[in-house]
């Protein structure tokens, strides 16, 4: 008799957006003449780039002729593709990384999720409270979370390390040590970042007690300011130490295009073995590569004209996320983020747990956020808004934001 | 100090394509005036089809408007598509199959490798011999095939059940009982198929000894007989006990592509758990959707136009399957498939092992093709041909197998 994986069973309702889009949905049905604004879910607006869109026509007529027809891919992903990641994201920031350490997939998702197959069951994991869920929730799959203590509304194996307005957001060192260490920066949820010493810390605190980092670079496009690492990869000894997820949908709107790619050094290494050829092994049994036209459509986003024209377009969400930022300070609310990263961080008003801020930011306002909450016990208090919108909307919803307050 | 899943460490060299593609490499790097002909690897040469053409075009043109644009993907993925999966793929076969129990994904591969993910480790899988590597690679690595008996080439905790020439491809009930039992038809490598009464009696097995069966029909498109199934679903009793992998890969050219879907149907439980709503929690939380672009490029195969562009391609392979099964019968030659599937099996032959034949064929006809020990060690004095080559090429390939024994 075939037997399940019994760590499902123990996964907490359904996965947090999922749970969004239900109640949003819901809404929507019983006011079908609410005109709702979604800053909730990180998902982009603007079209793909016209780079993007050029390289995408002319990928499909390659595909349209035999003598252009590309059928499987290399297993790691085009060679022209990861040169232009090894060149732009890590050699332009004086970091050598080989094309045979960079692994292209279809999304930081994905990855994230995936990236526990290399190791065994028994590592405790460490992760920022709030955190982005899909963490905790791929290793409550895979057993290394133990039970869920409803109390405390923490896993009974996991180390959370609370990132709160008292900290600023960045996780102290933990006292019990970790084996696996998620670190995202810019940060998702809260919109903040880590300057280049504090990151260095965690290598340095990473090498010593043999943990490994995988470090979430998702947002890095949205870094404005000086002294914040771009990769893990700047500070010193991360190649033993750390492992770097990047992904194409915040910087060049892919989210619904799908491609990432994730970043082993062949210096982090368990004994003689390198996980970076356990990522390669896996990558080439459970993975079939993202499709020929996409990884050109990545590769359109490092030209000239898609380096333009993708700044353009995070220079217009982080113009949403000031928007928003001085919008709701005006409004009275406590906000941080929105200057690294397209998310802004508010504080719900005193009394309010963030599912009551969710439904009365619903239904008053007809603004969908995301409640802190769904991404960890510290995130309780807060409330996440992004800059993902239009200009207009976002206007509109701080307008609205702001007329509740009268 | 993090560990690692040691089960990878067990794994055998490395994937067995892999293994092909260097030997080629450094055979073509030694011998660079040789013109090799690939008939190895089951990769698609014709280019997507027109309508497929047309539809990526017009799909990447909504994703250069804002209006138009597409993020995230719905989990299960887009409805149109799962609609025209439905309605052709099920309904036109007198099937019956729910939107919410197909879940589109980025293609077989990755499917029946993360399948694993939803069953504990203690499930005992059976296998064809031979076999597609990945089933029983994805299950290495997650420890549920005990050691490796290197007299035998065989993992200690599977259940291989031999298909060769005497019972003509199709495996007998296993004495020991499994829990996952996986099933490929039309089969790769074999290229043999079942007929309907023959895959009733294994899913009357499966129901009784309450074992599931992960069916792969990625070749179904290439079914020419009748009394062959083209859904496990058309078995009575099936939607308890089974689970169908399908592809885009071979029916459509999609290898580069990429785009497939599995079903679970709702009535596949253990106790009161749906395997639906499992996998449904892994592809929210571990995926993120194809590309909106290729999953309305899946919609166009099931177009007038695509299924009737499908169709030629499909029977374009079929001739050269016919060429080479036809061609190596005249050169005496033992051969089988070819039929309801693109896989043509020969007998090597007498006193060389699969691979010899396969160094044989790489150095004096410079045809690739895959030794099928490579599958399973029931696969030792067999060698897989496909028919995705071009047709000129299949040609000359045959003529020159055929000099060989002049």
């Amino acid at each position: 008799m075939f037997k399940i994986n019994e760590n499902y069973l123990k996964l907490r309702g359904s996965y947090l957006f999922s749970t969004i889009a239900k109640k949003v949905a819901a809404y929507q049905e019983a006011h079908p003449d609410k005109e709702l604004i979604r800053l909730g879910i990180g998902d982009v607006t603007l079209p793909l780039a016209p780079a993007v869109i050029d390289s995408l026509h002319k990928a499909v007529d390659e595909m349209a002729s035999a003598e252009t027809f590309h059928g499987y891919a290399p297993d790691l992903g085009y060679e022209f593709l990861r040169k232009a990641i090894a060149d732009n994201d890590y050699k332009a920031r004086g970091v050598e990384i080989a094309l045979d350490e960079i692994f292209v997939s279809d999304g930081a998702k994905s990855d994230s999720g995936n990236i526990g197959d290399i190791f065994s069951q028994d590592n405790k994991i460490a992760v920022c409270d709030p955190v982005y869920p899909v963490y905790v929730d791929t290793n409550v799959m895979a057993g290394r979370t133990g039970t869920f203590l409803e109390d405390e509304e923490k896993w009974s194996n996991v180390i959370y390390m609370p990132c709160t307005a008292e900290n600023n957001f960045v996780p102290e060192l933990p006292k019990e040590t970790p084996d696996i260490i998620y670190l995202c920066y810019p940060n998702n949820p809260t919109g903040s970042t880590i300057t280049k010493a504090q990151l260095q810390e965690w290598v340095d605190y990473a090498n010593k007690v043999k943990a490994v980092i995988i470090y979430d670079a998702a947002y890095e496009a949205y870094i404005s300011e000086e002294d914040v690492p771009h990769t893990i990869y700047e500070c010193e000894g991360a190649k033993t130490c750390a492992i770097e997820l990047r992904s194409f949908s915040k910087n060049a709107g892919f989210t619904g295009t799908r491609l990432g790619f994730t970043v082993i050094p062949k210096e982090l290494k368990q004994g003689d073995v390198m996980l970076n050829s356990l990522w390669a092994r896996r990558h080439g049994t459970k993975f079939n590569g993202a499709p020929y036209i996409i990884q050109r459509a990545g590769e359109a986003v490092y030209s000239e004209a898609g380096k333009k024209q993708t700044a353009e377009q995070v220079a217009y969400y982080m113009n949403n996320a000031k928007t928003i930022r001085e919008g709701l300070s005006e409004a009275g609310y406590k906000v941080s983020g929105g200057v690294n990263a397209p998310y802004v961080w508010l504080q719900v008003p005193e009394g309010m747990t963030s599912w009551e801020f969710f439904d009365y930011l619903l239904e008053n306002a007809n603004v969908v956020g995301t409640p802190g909450s769904g991404f960890g016990p510290s995130g309780e208090g807060y409330f996440r808004l992004t800059g993902f919108g239009t200009y207009e909307n976002t206007v509109k919803a701080i307008e609205r934001i702001k007329a509740l307050n009268k």
